[in-house]
């Protein structure tokens, strides 16, 4: 018999996962916090614009949606980078013909919610997580005219984000809760920048412009309006911080000194800056993630990470098709299912979550060293060369997703210390590919395997 | 003017920190989730009894509790190894006339109520915090007739333990809290040793027994009325466990084969084992653990630590201490006492939670072993010929109270990578006391303060 499923949280992975599950026949009814973003506008608060690659593709691809979102998404084939001094740099993210995609979250998720309503999904909004009944898996929620209502299911999914209420409650009520959020010392804040004069796009568009400058950084993503979402990461406190940013001339100053290029795209920086929020970034870890048969936690309730690796919503994004090959896997026995989840997924999680921290150094810091660029240059001949044996570890985390995260990271570290050892030799801007060198780097890459 | 001050808990830290604020002038209410200990028995799930140390009783002396607790404690010297086959070895703490107290929890928290009462400290029993306005620091009290009781003051600490109603208020009003909870893969479950026939000690009253069987361990602490209260600690899953020990015949065997010299001590073991509950062990960090001049968590509720390194009462009571100095450092002023206070603290609260879990280590593995027997003998050796040179890390957190715990976590770590260079030095056992290892080990020390 089909199970009926609850799912909290009517996001990007709730809405994915309610049309995997509607569409073997189960009966899901999804309850949404926020009133219907298809009618109503929701203020900001969360990014504008994601990097949509491989692994979220491969799970929209499942439900069909993958070629209808391409065409609402813009291909950016790689890091821009913009130098303090003015000058600027191009790395590719992988081969030729790879490429992530921007693409509006707010319209991603009014599509997926479309087609999840399309499959007999009932979505009800403005209804906010209040508790749980574990014993009877009744779940009630709060609703603006302070009416309460409530719903017993067999099945129930925490889809609701980092600051899940579902975990909450599950973490309250669970002995031997394994439980970690950790905030980075950063905070950001989205700025724009409109079209130019004649209605086409500021500046390159098929790029993730970088402005790297060591402790923070300001980077920006096209979308099919024209526009550019920027996103200041800046510390919290210190010296350069959101804190001393507090007078609109010491903010046109900052600019000034640091983003030179920028201001005369950013009509108004000022009016922005002061009115868009600075918000936090937390990374969450925990365990278990779900109850017996009846209960789990996906997407960013399960894991929330941190944005630099582009990676959030692809993860989450995966966790459905994960879980719906274990669904075929072990026959609907979501007993199973969810213990397999769980042990399949964890690991996968953690070590995303920990290359994401990791991508905040290499997207502030390294991208503007030319060190750092040549060691790119190198990670990519030999990519095109061994295609097998050696893919970045951005390639494999962004471009290939029957690689698990974890393995993506075992592998990453590998590499990079293979790198760390072949930068320090003499010359290596001219004998990279040599054979001599070439021969070294693959018996290096055997040994450790 | 004096603040007047509400504190969440009467447990032990928050019955000492009002001892601590009432003899300064400070009006203090308490509000205890509990009824009154001192009237109504309370039922288990708590350790019974504690290892008193140096720094506890630093912290006593302050309010003129220290002598009085001294003479309802047994003094422990050393840890008394009971190995599988029979054979049992001493390995004293510290040097002649160092010890650690056995106390009953209970008694102790006993002493401290009455103290605190006398000293005009309210405490108000049966009163669950249920919720804290943070603008007017208001704090909301459910008590069992389901009438609600609230109090404003200037001046509020969350003193309410591991699973703090305080830090989970905070936490959720908080924006960028970090936290963690981590729970060891172990659990633990009391059991008792009676007095032997004629009324006395079963076993050698002054010692902490410990049967190390690697995975797992029991110990032993004594108490005043000639009992021992023994803990197992075990895990809850697995070949050998908690899960699997579930019939009386398979604890029987499981004792027989691991704890044969117990089996006659204890009568009860079989009533006692499925009558009393498994506990599990956390391990929680977060910060930050004040807001501005009017908030702070303390004890357990800041920074519950594993038992393994009987510091978790002791860390808490000097939790109070130090916010006592700071208190005349700053002048009462607030908003510095308790910034201060976090910064000195956070660092020496981390340490000791590591420290305490490295010791589970060395108390069920490595105290089974010859060598490690034979390295806590150097060790003892250097300490008495060069005491202020080699302090044993037990020795400095327990015996050492102006060590900080950071600074005795930095320096055993570098103390036991140079025994470890020592141990594997061929006939160690009779060299060591030469002039030249000891130079050997002094010059090593030197060089990596």
């Amino acid at each position: 018999m089909k199970k009926d499923v609850t799912i909290a949280g009517a996001g990007l992975v709730g809405s994915l996962l309610s049309i995997y599950l509607a569409r073997r026949g189960y009966t899901v009814n999804i309850f949404e916090r926020r009133p219907d973003m298809r009618k109503e506008a929701i203020s900001a608060g969360r990014s504008i614009n994601l990097a949509l690659s491989d692994r979220g593709l491969l799970a929209l691809e499942k439900v069909g949606l993958a070629d209808a979102i391409r065409t609402i998404s813009i291909p950016m084939h790689g890091r821009f980078i913009h130098n303090v001094d003015g000058s600027t740099a191009f790395q590719p993210y992988g081969k030729q013909g790879q490429y992530i995609n921007s693409v509006s979250r707010g319209t991603l998720n009014a599509r997926l919610m479309d087609l999840a309503e399309k499959q007999g999904v009932k979505i009800h909004f403005n209804s906010k997580l209040e508790s749980i009944d574990w014993d009877s898996m009744t779940t009630y929620y709060g609703m603006p005219d302070d009416q309460m209502q409530s719903i017993t299911s067999s099945l129930f999914f925490g889809a609701d984000g980092a600051f899940s209420a579902a975990r909450l409650e599950h973490q309250l009520k669970h002995d031997k809760f394994n439980y970690q959020q950790y905030y980075i010392d950063c905070g950001y804040k989205e700025l724009t920048i409109p079209p130019a004069e004649g209605g086409g796009f500021a500046m390159e568009k098929n790029a993730l412009h970088i402005w790297p400058r060591k402790d923070y950084m300001l980077i920006a993503l096209p979308n099919i309006d024209h526009t550019f979402t920027c996103t200041l990461f800046f510390p919290f406190d210190g010296e350069k911080s959101f804190a001393k940013l507090d007078t609109t001339e010491k903010v046109d100053q900052f600019f000034k000194e640091n983003f030179a290029d920028v201001i005369p795209l950013m009509p108004e920086l000022n009016e922005e800056f002061f009115r868009n929020p600075t918000s936090s970034l937390v990374t969450v870890k925990c365990y278990p993630w779900i109850r017996g048969d009846r209960f789990s936690l996906i997407g960013d309730a399960a894991h929330a990470i941190v944005p630099f690796f582009g990676q959030g919503m692809n993860c989450g994004f995966e966790d459905c098709r994960i879980l719906d090959e274990l669904i075929d896997q072990y026959n609907e026995d979501w007993s199973q299912i969810l213990e397999n989840f769980q042990q399949i997924r964890k690991p996968d999680a953690d070590a995303i979550a920990d290359l994401a921290i990791g991508n905040f150094t290499e997207m502030r810091e390294r991208t503007a060293d030319p060190q750092f660029l040549l060691q790119k240059k190198i990670e990519a001949y030999l990519h095109e060369k061994y295609p097998d044996e050696w893919i970045p570890a951005y390639s494999q985390v962004t471009f290939s997703p029957h690689i698990r995260y974890s393995e993506a990271l075992r592998r990453g570290l590998q590499q990079e210390a293979i790198m760390a050892e072949l930068m320090t030799m003499p010359y290596v801007d001219t004998i990279y590919h040599t054979s001599e060198i070439e021969h070294w780097i693959l018996s290096k890459l055997k040994d450790r395997h």
